[in-house]
C-alpha cells in the first residue's frame, strides 16, 4: 500500500528495455548522437511547432533553468503560493537565477487567482527599481493538489501574462496526468493556451530520470545551451535520457501510464466517499487524492503497512481538517496495483 | 575505431542489467532507501575510512559541489592550467560558488608542479582582501593528459596545501584508471596521501550517470545536503544511481572494466611506438594517449572510419608538433575492441 | 512642505564641515586610518562592548552584507512582510546571499508577531532539505510604519530566534530615532536585548552616506573583510566615511537629530489628530506619520506645495481607508522646519 | 614624501567646498534631483554623444557593474593578466556575474598584445558550449603600470574586439591622467575609437567617491538601473556625488588635477633617470613610476620617512630586477607637492 509519492516507483518496463538495448556501442557525447537528434525532432512533432527542446535530470532543474532563461535582474516570478516552486526546490530556482524571488500568489485548489495576479502585476511600475521587476509567471499543471487548469483557465491566466509582457511557464512535472484528465493534445493544453516555456516531467510517470525544458518561443531558448552546461545539466552519455523518452513516447506508452494512475486515484476516491471514516478535502482529478482522517485512525493504517503523508493544509484553504483530524496526501503512479487499494479501503473501514 | 572521448560508450552489461533489476517495486524516494544505505555503507568500506559521500549527476556537477562545500568569500582554487575545471567546465565551478576564481598553475604532463604551487600560495596575505584568498587546491587524477600523479608526488602536494590549511580535492573523473596504473587500494591513493575531497567518477568507467562526491573530513561536508539539492542534483529516484554503482563495485567489476581500458590505450601506444607515421607526445599512463601525426595522414585516418579530436597543445608543453604535423587525442574505454586497434595500427602505417 | 522622504535632505553641518576638515592631506587608504581605526574604538565605546564595525555605503549594502555573513545554503531570512528588505530592495539581499529567500512573517503595525514567527521556526525539519532552512531573523528598528520594538517586545522576538539557534539581525535604517523616542542606550536597544547583528543607518538622520555593520558576536564576522571588498563596498577614502561618523558621534549630535525628526514628527500628528481632514493610520512613535485623507483633498495639498505619498496599506492592516480617501506618509527629518508643519497643517484644514 | 598611492589623497577643495555648497535644502533622492539631471546632460555634452550614465561608489563597482551589464552564461572577460580587475578585486567583477571568469591576456608594458588577443579569441566556437563563451573584453587606460594606449591601439584592439561581435571596456580608474597625456578629447579616446562601455573615475583624481559608469551603446544600458539598485550601488542622496562631478569638470578642474599629477610623475621619473642609485623600470606616461632600487637602500628611504610600496614584477615582463634590487611603484596624485619629490631626490642621491 504504496501511496507515498510517485517518485517512490521505479521504472516502467518498455522504458527499463529502451535503456538495456542502447547500453552498448559508441556514440558521439552530450547530446550530439542521432538518438538525440530523433528525439528533438519528435518533440516538434508532438507539440505540433518549431521548438527548442533542451533535455536535463531533475523537475528541480528543469523549473530552474527554464526560469534562469528569462531572468531578469531584480526580477521576480509570481507562482501560486503553494508552488513546487516555492515549497520544495530549497532555493534551487532562486540560485540558478542568483537571486530571483518567487513571488506568491492566492488561488483557491492550487489554482493561481486570476483577479489576484493581475492585481499584482499592476502593482509594478517598470521605471520604480525598489520594488524590482517581475520576469515571469509559473503555473503548475497539474497543480500541487491534484487539480488541473482547464483550456479556459490556462487562456485567462495567459491573457493577463501575456497583456504584461511576460512569458507564461508552466512546471509539468505531472504534465501527463493533466493531459489525460483533460483529454487534450500536448498543443492545445501548452502554447495554443499560451504557455511559453514548459518543464516537461517524465521522472514522475515511469522514467528513472528524464525531464525536457521546451521553449515554444525559440528566441528566449538563445543561451540555453550555456545556461545548461554551467549548471552541471548536460549529461555526456545522452542518450540514456534519449532512450528513456523515446520509450515513453512509443505507442503512447506515457499517456497509458498517466490514465492507469489517474484510474487508481479515482478508485481510492470512489472508495473514500463511500467510507465513514475519511472524507476527501476536494475533488482529484489526477494522481494525488487529499484526504481528512482522524489522526488516531490515520496512524492506525500507517501501522498496518499503508505508506502515505500528513500535508498541510494549503495555505488559501476554507476548509481547515476539524479537531483531532488531519489532512494527508496519497499519491498514485504507472505501477499502483487496484488491489493495493482495495486492501486500503478495506482497512480504511 | 572509436577513440573520440570514452564518453561514447554507453553501459557496462552488469551495469545496465542491474537497473532493469531495479526497475520494479516501490522504494524511498531522495536517497533514502535501504538501497542508498548500503552504497554510502559500501564506500566507507572501500575507503577504509567513515567518510560522507553525495551522489550525482554529472563530472561537472561533481566537481562543482565539492568546490562549493570548501567555497570562501573572494575565494580561488588553484588547479593545473589544463585542469578539466577550467577548460571544460563552461564556468560551472565559478558559477555554483558565485564566482570563485580558478587559478592557473603551470607544471608539466598535466601535474601540477610543487614548487609553482608553492610559490603561488606564498603570495596571499590573509588580511590582504584585495587579493581574494586561495580556498582550495584541486588536482586531477588521471591528469587531463593521461598521466597520473604517484604517491610520492601526491604527498609533496598535499603536504604543500595542509601548510596552507587548504583542503585538497582531487578530480577523480578517471579515478579507476589512475588506481589500476598505480596498483594502489582507493585508501593510499586518497586520504592516506592527503586527499580531502574526492569527485569519485563511474561514468566514464562504463556507468550511465553516476558520480559521487566523497568528503574523507566529514566536517566539510556539513551543508552539502543542502547545496546539493539546491543546485538541483538530488535525484528522485536515487535507485537507478545506487544500482549502477551497486554493481559498479560488485567483483571489482570497475577495476575490470578500468583495466581493459588502459591496456587498450597501451596496446596502442605500442603501436604507435612501431610506426612511422606516428609519434607518441609522451607516454600515456592510463587510457588516453596523445600522439603526432601529420595532419594530411591524420585526416586520411579520420576519412576512413577512424574517430579522434586534435587537441590544443598543453600550456606548458615545449613539445609543439613540427610544421604540418598535428596533436591528437585517443581515448580508450571499457568496450574498445583490440580488433579496432588493430585496424586503426594498420591504416596507420 | 518636504515630507516625501528623510532621504530628500542633505547633510547636516557639523557633518558637511568634518568633511571639509578632513579633505586635506595624506592617510592609508581603504579604512587603515588612524581615523577609520578610532571610528572603530567608538563604536565599541557606544555600544559598551567588543564588537566587529564594518563601513559601507547603502542601507541596501548594510541589510545585503549583514546577511551574507550569515548566510546558508537554501537558507532564507524570516522579516515582517513589510519590511523594507523585502519591498524596496530590488533583490538585492537574495542576489548578495546568491539566492536566499525573504521569507514574510505577519504582525501588526510593523512588528513581527512572535507567535507567527515560532510558528513558522517550528515547521522546519533540519533533516528535510526540500524546504530549506532558516539563517536568520531579521527586524527593523524603528519599523516601515514608524513604530518601534520596546525592550520587552526585542527581547521576546530575540528569544525565539535564539531558541532555534539564529541570529537576529536587526535594520537601524532610522536606529537613532527609535532610540530617542524609547530612551535607552544603544546597548540596551541591541546586543542587551538579543541583537546579533546591525545595521546602523547614519544617512537618512543627517549624513551624506555612512552606514555600519555591527556584529555583536564577532565570530560571525570572520569572512566579512572579504564580503565587503568583494561586494564593491570597501570605499578607498574611507576618511570620508569616518569623518562623517565622528561628527555624527560627537556630542551626541546624532541623538539631537533625531530627536528634532520626531518632535516635528509628533507636531505634525497633534495636528492631524486636531484635523476635521485628516486621520492618523495609527500613532506614529519616531519619525514617520501615516494619516488617511481625502484623494481630492490630497491632491490639493500636493498642487498647493505639499511633498508627500500616497502608501500602500500594510498586508497586515485592518484599517483599510475608506471609500475615496488614501493613506499617505509623511516622514520628517533632522531639517525638517517647524513653520514647514504649520504651513501645511494651515493648508489641511 | 607620500608616493603610496594616489588613493591617499582627499578631495580637492572645489570639490570639498562642493559638497558644503550642496548640503543644505532638499531635493528628490535616488538619482532624480535637478542636479542629478544636469550631470547627466553634461556627460552628453562632454562626450559628444548620446550615453547613457550611472553614478556609483567604487571603482570596483563601476567595472563590475559595466561587466554584469553584458553578462552571459559561461561568460568570461579576456583582459591584461596584471590588470586590476583579476589583480585587485577579491573576485568583484566574477561575483558581480555570478560567475563570470576574466581570462588573462599577455602583453608588454600593461597593454593587451592584439596578436594574443586575436589568437584567444579565435579559438572559440560558439557552439561548443564547454570551453564557454568570451563576452567582452576590458583594457585599462591608463594601464595598471603607468602606460596608455594611444589611439591607434586603441583602434587595433577595438578592430579585433568588433570582429568577434563583443564589446569593449575601458577601465578608466585614471582617464584622466591619460586624456592629458595622450591631448585628445574624451570623444577621441573613447566611442570614437571604438570603447562601448567605460567605468570613468574620479575617486583617484581628486573626488572623495565618485565613479560613472558609461554606456555608449544606450541598448546595452537597458537593465543598468536594475543592476545597479540590486549591487547596492543606488545611493540615496545622489547629490553628494553629483555635487562632486559638477565641481570636477567645471572650468576643467579634472584636467588640472591629473595634469599636476602627472607632471610630478615625470618631475620624479626625471630625478630618477639623473641617479646613480635607481633606475626607471620603464618610461612612465602618466602618474605611477615603477623603479628599480637596491632593497636596502629602498628600506632606507621608507625608514626617513618616504612612503611607497614594494611591487611584483609584471607576469610578462623581461626585466625582473637585479639580485639584491626590488621593484616600487611610486604613485603621485593632485595633490603632491614639488617639494616632496625634490626631497625624496635629495634622499635617494
Amino acid at each position: 500500500m504504496f501511496f507515498a509519492s510517485d517518485n517512490w516507483a521505479g521504472a516502467a518496463d518498455p522504458i527499463a528495455e529502451s535503456l538495456s538495448r542502447h547500453a552498448k556501442g559508441m556514440s558521439p557525447a552530450y547530446g550530439t548522437s542521432d538518438l538525440d537528434r530523433r528525439l528533438e525532432q519528435r518533440f516538434n512533432e508532438l507539440f505540433e511547432t518549431d521548438l527548442e527542446v533542451f533535455f536535463v535530470g531533475t523537475g528541480t532543474a528543469a523549473n530552474s533553468l527554464a526560469l534562469s532563461a528569462v531572468n531578469r535582474p531584480g526580477g521576480f516570478v509570481l507562482c501560486h503560493r503553494d508552488a513546487h516552486l516555492i515549497e520544495d526546490e530549497c532555493g534551487a530556482p532562486e540560485f540558478f537565477t542568483s537571486g530571483a524571488r518567487l513571488a506568491p500568489v492566492s488561488g483557491d485548489h492550487g489554482r493561481i487567482c486570476p483577479r489576484a495576479l493581475q492585481k499584482q502585476l499592476r502593482r509594478f511600475d517598470p521605471n520604480f527599481v525598489h520594488h524590482g521587476q517581475p520576469m515571469a509567471v509559473s503555473i503548475t499543471q497539474a497543480t500541487e493538489v491534484g487539480t488541473v487548469y482547464n483550456v479556459d483557465q490556462l487562456k485567462e491566466i495567459s491573457g493577463i501574462v501575456h497583456e504584461h509582457k511576460l512569458p507564461l511557464h508552466m512546471d509539468g512535472a505531472r504534465f501527463a496526468n493533466a493531459l489525460v484528465h483533460l483529454d487534450l493534445t500536448p498543443a492545445e493544453m501548452t502554447w495554443k493556451a499560451g504557455v511559453d516555456v514548459l518543464s516537461f516531467g517524465g521522472t514522475k510517470n515511469g522514467c528513472w530520470c528524464a525531464e525536457a525544458i521546451i521553449f515554444f518561443r525559440p528566441e528566449l531558448a538563445k543561451q540555453m545551451p550555456f545556461i545548461r552546461k554551467r549548471a552541471a545539466q548536460l549529461f555526456s552519455k545522452t542518450r540514456f535520457i534519449a532512450a528513456q523518452f523515446h520509450a515513453y513516447l512509443d505507442d503512447d506508452l506515457w499517456l497509458g501510464l498517466a490514465r492507469h494512475a489517474n484510474a487508481m486515484a479515482a478508485r481510492l476516491a470512489t472508495g473514500i466517499e463511500k467510507s465513514s471514516q475519511a472524507e476527501l478535502a476536494w475533488q482529484n482529478e489526477t494522481n494525488e487524492v487529499f484526504v481528512v482522517i482522524e489522526k488516531e485512525h490515520a496512524e492506525r493504517l500507517q501501522s498496518a503497512g499503508a505508506r502515505f503523508y500528513a500535508w498541510p493544509t494549503p495555505n488559501d484553504s476554507t476548509t481547515d481538517p476539524p479537531e483531532g483530524h488531519g489532512m494527508y496526501r496519497f499519491v498514485t503512479s504507472f505501477c499502483t496495483d487496484p488491489a493495493e487499494i482495495d486492501q486500503f479501503l478495506g482497512l480504511l473501514g
